[in-house]
């Protein structure tokens, strides 16, 4: 089963966009292992917003050699060559994608899009790049959800301060014994 | 200078307290470096709320070695032996003992309390024990606030998925270079 991947960089506060779509505070000065997570991704699924806002970062579609699907509910939205658009249901799409083979299947975004997904239980991955900055504004990535449960599966550091979080869903796993 | 650390248990959606009061979901089979932190400490500054569930989960003021002051703007508020009650302004009181000789002051909670002295630049320290859910709802540490970037300080995880996550407020630090 390919699994389906949430990775995205966040505030100490959990923001992924600043107020004003600003994304001023993201580092770039390195990598911080996203090369690595790319290389296994061969399919990626976003909402209509991110794909418009990917697009404004950079005229060219920076994954052509991956298969975009783009879903929106507007009717008007006119893609470029490299992605595809549905206007179908993302559970139903995305369920029927993880039951294809394939690699993995990275949620591009944005938090909007990413919810019904979480809750549906088909994210089966979280890697949250946490950037060392409360924001204190701006969009959260998680909003009103049923409660879930990761197990940790990986933390790497960065002298910038970057931590990178990474996380499987285990739908099995319960509240800790309480005292 | 004593520093001003605040450390908590948050949810991977930044939550502190899950939905009516639930603290359920937070692990007790170990220490995750508590006593550690505590050593250090000598004061506990914290807000009515805080308090009051503090001696809900426990009849004895579980800090009785350590001086613990409760900001409220509540007239009522009858307190234990144990601690001392204030009705003076946080910022004012908390930059008074941070210029006074002693170890670390803990801020003990919960949010609502925090706010101005993270807003004020007060807390130097930032502790967060990370729990490895998404709890959905409940009370989050952080709201609206002046953007502050701080140095990663210390990282530790554990088998059960904890990570936690030790800042230093860095007032001098800003914004990357964007490409």
């Amino acid at each position: 089963m390919r699994i389906l991947s949430l990775y995205l960089a966040t505030s100490l506060d959990g923001k992924i966009v600043g107020r004003d779509d600003d994304h001023g505070w993201l580092f770039h000065d390195q990598d911080y292992g996203f090369s690595e997570f790319i290389a296994d991704v061969d399919t990626l699924v976003m909402g209509r917003k991110t794909y418009e806002q990917a697009l404004a970062f950079s005229a060219d579609w920076p994954f052509t050699d991956k298969r975009s699907i783009v879903f929106t509910r507007n009717n008007e939205l006119q893609p470029i060559e490299q992605v595809e658009v549905t206007r179908d249901d993302p559970v139903t799409v995305v369920r029927g994608l993880k039951g294809e083979t394939g690699g993995k299947i990275w949620l591009f975004g944005g938090a909007e899009f990413a919810k019904p997904l979480l809750d549906a239980g088909l994210i089966d991955e979280l890697v949250l790049a946490i950037h060392p900055v409360v924001l204190g504004s701006g969009r959260p990535l998680f909003s009103e959800h049923p409660e879930r449960w990761f197990e940790l599966a990986g933390v790497e550091s960065f002298p910038t301060g970057l931590v990178s979080l990474t996380y499987r869903y285990n739908p099995a796993r319960r509240r800790p014994p309480q005292k």
